[in-house]
């Protein structure tokens, strides 16, 4: 963590009106509810407002809009949510990677490990696997032959790549995630399934981070592809071939099937299922728990969820759910009987 | 396994009324359908009482009520499934943690490990970071810098504790599971995320079980916290700054969004998601497969599932439910017309 | 990667019609899309055939009805795809597991490892665990004390085998997934939940696949037990006491509760929920994203999704759906009046 630095520091760095003591310090940002007076924190929705009046931060961050409504040292900014995500980064910064490859690591002799590289203990980098400048291999991990992991990418302890697969620069790939496992490809043998090799590879773009347990298959003759700015949360499925768009944000537990295609700058929300074969267009929405089972060629917001409700209710309405196909027709005879044809 | 013990032997230790032949010697615990003379078996629930004529187990614990529903030895307690519980670790005791560090285990000069506690090979254990008196730290598992795990609690291979955090006393952390990776914390910037730096800690309680391949993220600003006596199943995935109230226990694939607040003594089904920003009830049920979207401010067990059927079937209420809304309309157009009203 | 194949020669091999220049040199498969001339590709469904006018590949392979549709040097076959499959072994041969013990592997001195067995760095192999003859256990794996490992079988690298568990002959099991963790199996003790010691095994049989961080919970006092040939994809989880029929296939995501007997020949869809102590039958189809709550008695096709709709209207709808069973009150009162009775 770095020393503390005055709100005008701050401002003289990213931007900003500062209002009140521009030369209150703070050494750390903080939530609304436990901020010291050594921390920043921020308000980007009105119904956070209420705190402020109680909050014990030494200073905040807000819109222009919201300016009057604090009565703390402030930093007022037009996006107060980015804003406060470069303090934060302004003093909580990555950690250097300290290069080195330790002395437990298994190297084969034919990778190419640059020399700023960090390789941590019980890591095992394969033949022909390339490591570039400042990344860093936690513990444990697997990078298989021919792998490559791109410029201060980072593999959390026991992360896998396997044979061939690709992790761009920057990207943050968390621990217990696999890259390039088979994908599930099979052809049927009478009862049995004969397994068809997956020869595609998974490759990861620049700036994705691939969460904790996400799993993401190779290919099985073409790649699989993850393209730049793409998020991932964790315990993510993504099936081989399947492409994710630049910049699409998918939350935790989705699921999606092979050979499926997802636009750009798409937010997919948690435990989403997405079959396969499918096209999801561009800076499309889907809603959490929704499974996806026909493609999206509009951008909107897609949603599918059984609601809940109290157990009794809900067995009521289930039942009728079984029930409902007849249900139309029963008030399709009663519009016959009354209207003398069926509604619209 | 231990030797075996007399029914007689068995209740000295944890109480029970021996009925029948108090001599009668098992070593085993075994299941109703498959337990063989040496082993001893329980009935909890009236569903399993005719499959008492037929066990050859040598003895069945039982309540006082179906007593005389046996004919074999028996032991007769108020709670047969909490009694055999303890029948069972009578039998099958944790296996004793023996201290050491594996020469093949990788532990940080500045790690203050207790002469009690076992490191497996391949294990990295981080600067600054303590081990507990009797933990133990299986084959291949991180724990960063500055984490702790607490006495008597057991990481079992390759489980992934993140720079900071903490398992309490007495907790397990199954094969594969991570505490603290980063939680899901993003700006927009443009048509990128910035990413916001996860500076909160994963606290996980004492007497926590944690399963496979199980994810609980660290806090973004503050913590996570799992509170004490906890139970998760596999694959649960924890959002930052979700908290989990005291013996709560949630089932397999549950996913929870984050800073959602969950009460004590809840139970949550299998492969239910949770929202984010929610606050569940102390004491509430949540049935599998179940999508909660809203808090749940009272107690009591809430469901929503869309019933299954045959294909057939499901397609034709499947359509009608894309013409729910609709069909309510040309109800309320026929009431009016035969009552003059809408229903109430 | 082998050398090149005349069609002639693979027909030779793996039987079919050669059609057109029998000569056409292929060194690899490829896709209808990608496929290069040195490439042989196949069309099974009819809608792929128009991809034939465009393809680029060297050869294809298709049934006899497509012969005709064509111009390509081609190779005719009753089942294109699993001719397919056959080619892409062919021409991708499984790596040769070279025998030998790595020197940053643990292997305890009691267990059994054959001399044509691989084990990498950082695996460990607990005492009394046998590995069979060319089986290969990946980088930082685990193998419990007692467990097995059968003859050509692999471990990717961190997959995890808790002690006593077996894993068949042929079998493949991809990184981080976790074979024989404890079962979620606790007895209330008042507020508190009493852990009841998971004594049965996970036995998985011959030529089964177990995809990247899928979890396979021991038995808790039976076995848990995955049938021969049986597939399944990634991150899926199946609780203790489990059964899975012969040459079943689950696809990812899947969860499936306690005690479950899913029998064989099985087609599970990804994310689909089965619950506890339930029996699916032999031969029976559950759509993805599907939960299942009762037994499956009879073979069919089984679905249950809510249809997703734009979010407006599923809003509408799902608002209607609460109110379902009071509309089949309304329509019961309605039929009454104008038809003296309520409907069939």
């Amino acid at each position: 963590m770095r020393g503390p630095l005055t709100l005008s520091e701050i401002a003289a760095q990213l931007g900003g009106r500062v209002v009140g003591d521009s030369k209150t310090q703070v050494r750390q940002i903080g939530s609304l509810d436990r901020a010291t007076a050594e921390q920043i924190s921020f308000v980007a929705q009105r119904r956070h407002v209420p705190k402020l009046a109680h909050t014990r931060a030494g200073a905040i961050i807000l819109a222009p809009a919201m300016e009057p409504l604090a009565a703390i040292p402030r930093i007022v900014a037009d996006d107060p949510a980015l804003y406060f995500a470069r303090v934060a980064r302004l003093f909580n910064p990555r950690p250097r990677c300290e290069p080195g490859i330790d002395q437990a690591a298994h190297v084969d002799p034919r990778a190419a490990v640059d020399a700023s590289a960090r390789v941590e203990t019980g890591a095992s980098i394969g033949a022909r696997a390339r490591i570039g400048p400042r990344a860093w291999i936690g513990a444990g991990c697997y990078v298989g032959e021919g792998a490559e992991v791109g410029e201060d990418a980072r593999l959390y302890p026991t992360a896998v790549v396997y044979d061939d697969c690709v992790i761009g620069a920057r990207s943050h790939v968390h621990a217990g995630a696999v890259i390039g496992a088979d994908g599930f490809g099979y052809a049927r043998n009478g009862e049995r399934w004969d397994a068809i090799p997956q020869i595609g590879r998974a490759l990861v773009g620049d700036d994705v981070d691939v969460g904790a347990n996400t799993t993401i298959d190779r290919g099985a003759i073409d790649d699989t592809v993850i393209e730049n700015g793409v998020k991932l949360d964790n315990q993510i499925q993504i099936g081989h071939n399947v492409r994710i768009g630049a910049n699409t944000a998918i939350a935790a537990c989705v699921g999606i099937a092979g050979s499926t295609v997802i636009g750009k700058n798409c937010e997919i929300g948690g435990a989403a299922m997405i079959g396969g074969h499918l096209r999801i267009a561009d800076g499309s929405r889907v809603s959490a728990a929704t499974a996806v089972s026909g493609s999206i060629l509009q951008p909107g917001t897609y949603t599918g969820i059984f609601p809940i409700d109290d157990h009794a209710s809900w067995l009521r309405n289930a039942a009728g759910l079984r029930r409902l196909s007849k249900l139309l027709d029963r008030v399709r005879a009663l519009e016959k009987r009354l209207f003398g044809k069926e509604a619209p």
